[in-house]
């Protein structure tokens, strides 16, 4: 699968993934009030669900339909942050799924966003549940088939190794959280362990190593988490994982630049993604943009992310230089 | 909502919560035949779903139902793992909240087993799709609504903030992984910091000081999820964090006996509540409950569920020798 990504890229000559993270209040209000007529219109479809979160879980579709429509040819994958959709309950896990259907229809890679772990029988179950197959009925069913699954480390091998096995079964990938993008990230990722090592850097071997049981040409299908908010640590771990393609969170609305994510290429321009959402999805709301306008919400964040793809390609020129 | 918790492992006796991890493999075959009947004479339902995961999940779903009816006057909590109902995907996430809402009716306390952590933001929509309320047109909704939840903490504290913010603010608590029971746990949990404290200990005195800002009575809201499996470490946390409840699942199927919990309960007996699932749910299928046979399943659930509590009041006893 990642041969598949890396190809993507390659082909759009765009290292970017756009985040699917829509907070409602990104969501413009025409489609909040269309959301809620369609839900009244369609009043019996599920009962048991509250119609404020049907309403919700209808806007945030639509929104990112629009948006999917308008940046489908030029990125070569998405990453819906599957909180996002949770918070709206069934009917917003009804969305997650919508999304990731028609995401597929229009050949995007598909990161789930899911931070799943846990120890391994139930690690089993999430690996199975987003990136594999489930037995019921004797068929083998895909649930929420996405491509690539995040994935936590905090329970150690037994935790991941289930994942590891659905991407072999598969052909499909994980990206393991090893440096978070968050401010607070270092609080336990960046404790110095006996022999001075951070503890991200023995994190980061483990992936690596997990990651040898899966490769797919030069990369592995078990990649890794590395927010683009730090550099240093980012070009420490490019080092250390020279197989392990990264998953780069934190360019734009969180602060990082193309500058800062230079180290977390390869030499020949390959080896990362990087994520951005907010900056993109909601674009309309920041800047420039604002002259889109709220009905021109989605081709704001068409030229949202041609600047981004611009901005990585001259990032990553400096590197090969 | 800690006091509310051990009030009610006071008055039944009991520091046992019971999980409800419904595998598929422990569902007798009456259900499950039961079940594919029920989705195929509703045919209409939810045309979108897949009819095996629907009767995957109304088997999990009228399983569970009968363990409760059974247990519910003998034991505080239950604890839904949600991997298992998420395997199933809508279908299953909605046989999840069915069940969450049942054991509401029957006055137990729940807890979500839903390990979810992330950066700041999006935890914020984690806790209040879990334990708090999501605003939606207007008003303020619960969601799949627990009493706990679980949270990972890799992220640090701006992960763990929104969750105790909903905890102060909806009186709800969280239980974050510390010292998790499966084999593996050592790789990162384990690890020695410069000063010779291992990783999960620095763990512990985050959960204490995250917990200072929730407290309810001599306990936190904010917890603690140390394995029974580990009981040294066990014994060293309940000194760490004199005021941190503990989560301790491991028990039976996972190898840990109650005398390896002892020292995770305070001087009166209180502090901790031990997980139980396969032991209890899938009792029929071991040893001498097996008698029961599959028809029989929920009524070796309530004898299991027995044992475990007469098995836990002697280590308890033995505490306060």
């Amino acid at each position: 699968m990642i041969q598949k990504l890396i190809r993507e890229i390659k082909r759009k000559n765009a290292p970017v993934v756009v985040g699917l993270d829509p907070n409602l209040s990104f969501v413009p209000a025409h489609l909040i009030e269309a959301a809620r007529e369609t839900v009244r219109a369609n009043e019996s479809s599920a009962p048991e669900d509250d119609p404020a979160l049907q309403a919700a879980a209808e806007a945030v579709w639509q929104f990112n339909k629009a948006i999917v429509d308008s940046i489908y040819d030029i990125v070569p994958a998405v990453k819906p942050q599957i909180a996002m959709y949770e918070q709206f309950g069934i009917p917003g896990l009804r969305a997650y799924d919508r999304t990731v259907k028609y995401c597929r229809e229009k050949g995007l890679i598909i990161i789930g966003d899911v931070k799943r772990g846990d120890i391994g029988s139930t690690s089993a179950s999430y690996a199975k549940a987003h990136i594999g197959r489930i037995e019921a009925d004797e068929r083998q069913i895909p649930v929420f088939d996405v491509d690539f699954a995040t994935v936590n480390p905090y329970f150690g091998t037994d935790g991941i190794e289930p994942f590891v096995e659905v991407c072999n079964a598969c052909d499909k990938g994980i990206f393991i959280l090893v440096k978070t993008s968050n401010p607070s990230s270092g609080e336990f990722q960046d404790i110095l362990t006996q022999d001075g090592t951070p503890m991200y850097e023995l994190v980061g071997q483990k992936v690596r190593e997990w990651g040898e049981a899966s490769m797919d040409g030069r990369y592995s299908n078990v990649g890794a988490v590395v927010g683009a908010t730090y550099p240093e640590q980012g070009e420490r771990l490019r080092k250390l994982m020279p197989n392990t393609f990264i998953l780069a969170p934190g360019y734009g609305a969180q602060g990082a630049t193309a500058a800062d994510l230079s180290a977390f290429f390869d030499e020949e321009g390959s080896g990362a993604i990087v994520n951005s959402s907010r900056g993109i999805i909601a674009a309309y709301t920041k800047g420039s943009y604002r002259d889109f306008g709220p009905a021109g919400f989605a081709q704001a964040s068409r030229a949202a992310a041609l600047d981004m793809i611009e901005d990585l390609r001259g990032a990553i020129a400096d590197r090969r230089e």
